[in-house]
């Protein structure tokens, strides 16, 4: 069951191409208070630039998403074409446009082919009601080859709600953020300034653990609505309950989050990178990320081939203070590098790297801070994937 | 013609697998000064730490190498076996154990085979003379897919030297430097510390504005060799003559370099990149480098898809000031982004893509600093490569 008061519409706008539907409504019956992190790239989407802004404001109804195009780089008329689609969709819903959030995820470059999208917008806020959470799922996919959906229930005092999260994003993914979209939606009632607070804890120890390929997108986006129809007293900070609804909120993210990199574009295994004795925690994420972000690590990891030479390699390189004498490398379990030099293990390693999921710890012994980062081998796939996208 | 009084030897040592020549020697009739750059990564191989050392007295008479093991990660048993092979050489040449240059390049982690390269040494000795530079090219190289050698005259004064460089590298390729050996010859006569100067100056412009997959190996190393025996009065930075030497060695190492970048694994297009109208040197280096890194750039130049989007996506994440609505893409001569839109030439620009080599330059119009880098394509052939290369 989806949080109260929440309803879903799609349509087929055949923004890119014909057959498949690309355009999503989300409406809450109530008016939201409604929280967002968004890309770091300074190259941001014209939607991204709109929310940005509006978001001020704490509150929202509707967020409407296409698929197959990015809306970015297409300037004024972007922006332009943004702002129609937030205002026909208001008048629609009968709401106010500063209401409407918009998202787009796609192509770059590619103006908005409004004549296609402008006669759909009716029929979007005209069906609402008749698409599940699972259309809107898969509405919002690019090259995302399964819909990506978490729910989970939260207990606030006597009142039960939910938090329904849905997400898209399999390539152009690193932090911070991802070429991501993530819509959460809850019927728990949250004061806005905390819901703020706690989206932007959550987003840094999930979406910004993840990394598909290094790139971040123009367009990344996470937003949460929060309705309270669930009828709980508002969470603030300071409830006994905040730390259940956190920790909820978390889940969710979190195991959406991991849903992206088992779709990483042409992925075959999943990776948890863990570093370990690190001086500091911001050397330890930076660590994991050029262990994970390393083509020839993420290539070796495909070729079942435990060279963890190349982490060693990848740590050296990663900017941080190593010490190789001191390293030691555990992969799936299994010690293969103690004190910087090979136990020989190599070849019980290469089996376990058969696994769909691995893990690989990484323990620097120079200090007590540490970071992981989820990860996705690199595959001759994720080429064909990429060298054919536009095509 | 190589230059005077520099001798070559060839053996197979089987130190990987059977079959090919594995362990060269160069030396130099008469001690030379010596100057070397080395790899930046944290963790060095054995022979790039003894050479550090040892290159202080900027004296050096021979080079032994070999490839298919890097001897990296391999604790004090790497630094004895190093060791120990520039002593067997010393001894089968009559020359100091300090003036041998021990290089090594492969797989990283697994001890040297030294029971096979021990009793290779007295061979190696013996048969100077009987190799050629061509020879020594081929048997440093590693996934290499062809020998990289580069000669040119150099007229100082009245006396006509000559400087011959050999590389090898084709992945794990980035500044700085590359995974990458590379060793030089001349015979014209350079003052050390003007050899010092001019090559490090060398190699930030050549080997340092590289990359194939942004990783960095423990074993990067670039030594020049300068025994005098051209004859010409020694060249230091304020001879009238300098100039032409410095030209002239960095034309051999841009030339090498580009030889590694059109070797790069799997790749199969030449991309010049360069970033106009920067806010500083630095800026236009961090871009260019988030440009040539981004397997999306790289995997679109594969596919002929002139998707511009990645390119500003790799801008935008680069970590310099980027202003969207002055970027300007020119790709192989057709502007294909002006005040960062489209200019809707991208079905032209993907057929310039067809070509070999490419050039992006993208003006970002903030300031007057620029910088160049060269890499290549993202394609199956790297990710088959590096999944199976130590199997």
């Amino acid at each position: 069951m989806t949080p109260k008061g929440f309803l879903f519409s799609t349509v087929e706008a055949a923004i890119k191409a014909p057959g498949r539907k690309d355009l999503a409504l989300i409406y809450s019956k109530k008016e939201a208070y409604i929280a967002g992190t968004f890309t770091t790239n300074k190259i941001k989407a014209a939607p991204v630039k709109l929310n940005i802004k509006q978001i001020r404001s704490g509150k929202g109804q509707a967020l409407v998403v296409n698929s197959g195009n990015a809306n970015a780089c297409t300037g004024k008329k972007g922006i332009q074409d943004a702002v129609e689609t937030a205002k026909l969709v208001s008048n629609g819903l009968d709401i106010k446009s500063s209401l409407v959030y918009v998202c787009s995820t796609g192509v770059i470059g590619t103006p908005m082919p409004m004549e296609r999208v402008r006669p759909k917008i009716s029929e979007l806020t005209g069906n609402l009601g008749r698409s599940t959470i699972q259309d809107v799922a898969k509405a919002i996919m690019t090259t995302d080859t399964f819909p990506k959906i978490v729910m989970k229930k939260v207990k606030i005092g006597s009142k039960t709600g939910t938090i329904a999260g849905i997400c898209k994003g399999a390539g152009m993914i690193c932090p911070d953020m991802a070429t991501m979209l993530c819509f959460i939606m809850t019927d728990s009632a949250v004061e806005q300034k905390t819901l703020d607070k706690t989206l932007s804890d959550a987003v840094n120890k999930t979406f910004n653990t993840i990394t598909v390929d290094g790139d971040r997108s123009t367009n990344d986006t996470v937003l949460i609505m929060a309705n309270g129809m669930a009828g709980n007293p508002p969470i603030t900070e300071k409830s006994k309950s905040y730390a259940t609804f956190k920790n909820a909120l978390y889940n969710v993210m979190f195991d959406l989050a991991k849903l992206i990199v088992k779709d990483g574009e042409g992925a075959t295994k999943f990776i948890e990178i863990e570093i370990r004795g690190a001086r500091s925690e911001a050397d330890a994420k930076k660590a994991a990320f050029s262990v994970a972000n390393s083509n020839l690590v993420k290539t070796a990891l495909y070729g079942n081939d435990a060279n963890w030479g190349r982490i060693m390699t990848a740590l050296g390189y990663s900017g941080i203070m190593v010490k190789e004498e001191k390293v030691e490398i555990i992969l799936s379990g299994l010690k293969i590098v103690q004190k910087g030099m090979g136990t020989g293990k190599d070849r019980e390693a290469n089996e376990k790297l058969k696994n769909r999921e691995i893990t690989i710890i990484v323990n620097l012994h120079l200090g007590k801070s540490s970071a992981k980062v989820l990860t996705c081998d690199l595959t001759e796939e994720y080429i064909r994937v990429n060298a054919t996208y536009r095509t």
